[in-house]
């Protein structure tokens, strides 16, 4: 069973594999797509994953894990948590550990292999974002999870170990530590305005525009103003909403063609760069917060990241956001 | 002018590099070593790098920036930071921007350019040490500089660009945002029962010694409780003390063999693997501290570090820290 456990310094929780026999210096990359072109999330290929959690897109005539989906979320083959247990919190002295209970899914975002998610269409982008929230409204249900973490790594600098275009979720019955960092900021500034950090900064953003990508009616995406990396991108609503799985699903469609559209400017600016992104989402057991404002991190891997940099978390960017966003806006398609 | 700029949520600090013409979808890595053998760093080659602010090993009868010696600061020829001008801090709206001034400097660890920290004597990695020390009580005379962050980058896949075994130090008007976590962490613990987490740890793994690796009369080398990486090993001193640059030459002489024997172990047992360590310290402008302690943290590049990790503050390891600890504790040379 894999473990949870919290650094008694900073509170950050980290799983610890403990299930693989093997040589402690003997690192298996997660298995990687097979030879021959026989990719198990391919249509046809339903049979080589766990069974679906989720489909969009089959005829309610089909049978389950057949093809002729378009989108469809199934558990992870080599889950970094086990879906099945108790948590069994306890103390080792001054340290804290649980099991490492959890949900690890896989969300195929489309058939078609050779597609990434900037590639789609809007429409079909929204699918995918409709598949997230009702993960999460369906992970919620079980009392365990605090926080579903939904992610994608795109491209093998940014840790994909299969191509077919897919994200990821993990509920988790801990917050992560960069989530926890921005609730406790955006706690601070409400405490002392009365105002949400995020809306602010829509705000600012909307009337200065040196550092604005991209706008619709409900969504802006925005080079940030101290980004640790060249072309980090978030999305984020304009109207304030702390949790991801309350937005209606006009709205969902409006957040993914901001996203959409980001990540094609991305793709065609920087020559299809390796990327991550992932939601950052009020935590699940929370009320809904007047100070917390949820929104989607686009982290293109251009640059090497030493573990220095996550290690002493001081970051250099050799590419001001206002040069980033301003090459981004220009994109033509 | 580079620019430090502060994240209006978390309040981490970046250096945002505006110096370089360049398009913003160019990203130089560092310069290479030049091809042909002449390293800058190598002893012959002085009048390659800017001249130097510390030596040790040379005769006083020697001139300066001359060979024969046996540790060289140098000013970095590509800082990330300018030494000179004002720190002009200023609100951008909501933000906080002030110029990058500070130094960054690059610590010639031996004239051998083909022997890494661990491969040197205990006698010789002191030497190394001393100099960090120099240069903090230096650096430390200019009231601009908050922090100083002592750290190395050894192999290619530590962010590594130059071969010639260094270490370098980066003088910041500002405190890193994981030491900023550790000083907060570590004084919630000692508001509430007065003792120093770190003392806490090092009592707890003395007891247990699962997660112990090396021990000397004033030193020991361990796998923390709740790793991000597969054998992240911090070494910690026994005796409480919160700032490195305080530690008198016997105890940096002993901080110097217990590093030197996790290197050696870890190179040992892993295949002299890519790795970054840095030192964390106590801020230079605050008075000694009962509750942080300094100690240095080693981090090999074992697995891929995906954007998603750093992003969300979430780890996933598939070492245990008490299989790490036995393999390198058993490590023979």
């Amino acid at each position: 069973m894999p473990e949870l456990r919290r650094d008694p310094i900073v509170g950050r929780w980290v799983i610890i594999a403990t299930e693989r026999a093997r040589r402690p210096n003997h690192f298996p990359r997660r298995p990687e797509q097979p030879e021959g072109g026989l990719c198990p999330f391919c249509p046809g290929q339903e049979d080589k994953t766990p069974r679906e959690v989720y489909v969009a897109g089959r005829s309610p005539a089909a049978p389950a894990n057949s093809s002729g989906w378009g989108v469809r979320v199934v558990p992870n083959r080599f889950p970094a948590l086990m879906i099945e247990g108790d948590l069994d919190r306890q103390a080792e002295g001054i340290y804290d550990r649980m099991n490492g209970v959890g949900a690890h899914e896989v969300i195929i975002e489309t058939p078609d292999h050779g597609r990434d998610l900037g590639e789609l269409s809007d429409a079909e982008v929204a699918e995918v974002l409709f598949a997230f929230k009702a993960r999460v409204l369906d992970l919620r249900n079980d009392m365990r999870f605090r926080y579903v973490l939904l992610f994608k790594n795109h491209g093998q600098a940014a840790g994909a170990t299969m191509e077919h275009p897919h994200s990821q979720l993990i509920a988790l019955p801990v917050t992560p530590g960069q989530v926890v960092a921005e609730l406790e900021g955006a706690r601070r500034h409400h405490e002392h305005r009365e105002r949400c950090i995020f809306c602010d900064i829509v705000g600012q953003e909307r009337k200065d525009r040196s550092r604005l990508i991209y706008e619709n009616e409900e969504f802006v995406a925005l080079a940030p103003w101290a980004p640790r990396s060249p072309f980090e991108t978030w999305i984020v609503p304009k109207r304030h909403e702390s949790n991801f799985e309350a937005e209606p699903r006009e709205r969902i469609a409006l957040a993914a063609a901001a996203l959409r559209s980001t990540l094609r400017r991305i793709a065609v600016a920087l020559g299809k760069p390796a990327y991550n992104f992932m939601v950052h989402s009020n935590p699940l057991r929370d009320a809904p917060s007047a100070s917390y404002h949820w929104h989607l991190e686009i982290m293109p891997a251009l640059t090497q990241v030493a573990g220095f940099e996550w290690g002493s978390g001081f970051y250099i960017n050799p590419v001001p956001p206002e040069e980033a966003a301003e090459f981004l806006r220009k994109v033509a398609w």
